[in-house]
């Protein structure tokens, strides 16, 4: 096979050239980063599980009607996907108190929220991705007002999806963020879910213990991260039921 | 305790009056019927399961900020709920043919619909729940255009939620039903879901094998209904994972 072209190379994943035009190969790797890059570290197995959890989460919400990118997984580490032009924002959806609406707001983790609130956060590494209001992104020209009235109904409904799923499973959802991209069909825009959905971009509690299962392990430095993605994926019947917590997972196929 | 008062007796349940004014004691029979109750029997442990299947997504539907009639589970067969006024409308949302859409317009059972449909029918046993559209439903005043909409809204949450619950454990949701009922506050109207979330209210097929474990097992004598509901609880946890089908499921707590 021929040497494939690299397109961009971001802190967690490689998109190459993919096969056909208006395609895109995802490579997952095992870098985590956190704080905007200062805290770095490789752990063993990320890339694979990651690769395995955002397919099952884009597989779902395909059967549920919500568009994404996502065309079929190629190999552990990789996956096929629509190329989209990605809308500069990062969008969040929150259920409970967490992160940075916990230290902003001053709300202490974990409180439920009176309905969930949906975020957009300006896509800037060098300015820290700022949180921004509809005011900003309609100034400046990032998305249209349809845009973001799209863009909330279609985060709600991946809320409502992955509040399900993992509902499922004994996983309180407490918050997530994605990306959403344009596809273009002649004069005609739609938007569909891009990036990843993983343990990574969301926030997992398990509903009994609390414990974490999401990158807040690797942010603060809680325990074994590969381990919590494991019992993640392990739960969701992508690894094996009676898989036990380790770090090089042996995924069904 | 002073014998409480029977409300009302339906063909699965029994309404008690509540402990407190504006709540109702929902309690699960065994009693199974299909085809408008021309088929019957009585299927041990089909209330128990039902009851606690119900409490899981209604529970569930509450954290994902849908709201719902159930306030408690009072015990293996009981569970406590605001008392509504029932909209008299069957709520369908269908995500694969099957059932009275299959035979009414003759698409297989399990073809993918282009998006998910919702559906009402007229609660009248004596008419057998028969479709109708929005034109008859206004017309005749058994719910305003905005309760439509409003509903047509919450079907579809469900649905997402419902969708994610069951692909989080190797399940495909083909349809469900639910009942919705209006609250009031003062001049202010809310609707609500009410009656239960089950595989009695649903169609539900293995993933990999197209299995059925849902009411149609006892339409159409596919099998043992209570294995299927069994199966159904275990996979979500409501029954230990390690539990094997049986027809007196032991329940967790
Ligand atoms: N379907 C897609 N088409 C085009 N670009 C995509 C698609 N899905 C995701 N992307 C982009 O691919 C990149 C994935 O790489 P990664 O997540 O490692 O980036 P990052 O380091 O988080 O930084 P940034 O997201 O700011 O570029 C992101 O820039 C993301 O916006
Ligand atoms: N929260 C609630 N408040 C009042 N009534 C309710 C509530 N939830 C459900 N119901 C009603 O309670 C009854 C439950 O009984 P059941 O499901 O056995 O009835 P059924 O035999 O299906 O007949 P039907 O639904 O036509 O009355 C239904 O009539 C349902 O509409
Ligand atoms: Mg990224
Ligand atoms: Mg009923």
């Amino acid at each position: 096979m021929a040497r494939r072209k690299k397109v961009y190379e971001g802190k967690a994943k490689i998109l190459y050239e993919g096969p056909e035009p208006g395609t895109l190969v995802q490579y997952f790797k095992d870098d985590a980063t956190a704080f905007n890059a200062e805290k770095k570290d490789v752990i063993e197995g990320k890339g694979v599980l990651n690769n395995r959890l955002s397919e099952f989460f884009m597989d779902g919400l395909a059967s549920a009607g919500v568009p994404t990118h996502f065309i079929k997984r190629i190999n552990m580490r990789e996956q096929l996907i629509r190329a989209v032009e990605i809308v500069p924002l990062e969008v969040i959806v929150r259920n409970r108190a967490a992160g940075s609406l916990s230290k902003r707001l001053g709300i202490e983790e974990g409180t439920p929220l009176p309905r969930p609130i949906v975020e957009f956060c300006y896509k800037d590494d060098k300015l820290g991705d700022p949180l921004v209001t509809e005011e900003h992104i309609i100034a400046f020209g990032w998305a249209s007002q349809q845009d973001l009235d799209d863009m909330v109904a279609l985060a709600l409904r991946v809320n409502d999806f992955l509040t399900g799923v993992f509902h499922a499973v004994g996983i309180r959802l407490i918050d997530f963020k994605i990306e959403i991209g344009r596809i273009y069909d002649g004069d005609f825009q739609r938007l569909i879910i891009a990036d990843e959905i993983s343990p990574d971009s969301c926030r997992l509690w398990d509903v009994k213990t609390n414990q974490k299962l999401d990158k807040d392990v690797f942010r603060h430095d809680l325990g074994n991260l590969a381990d919590a993605y494991t019992e993640v994926a392990r739960r969701l019947g992508v690894l094996p039921r009676n898989a036990t917590q380790m770090t090089k997972p042996t995924l069904i196929n």
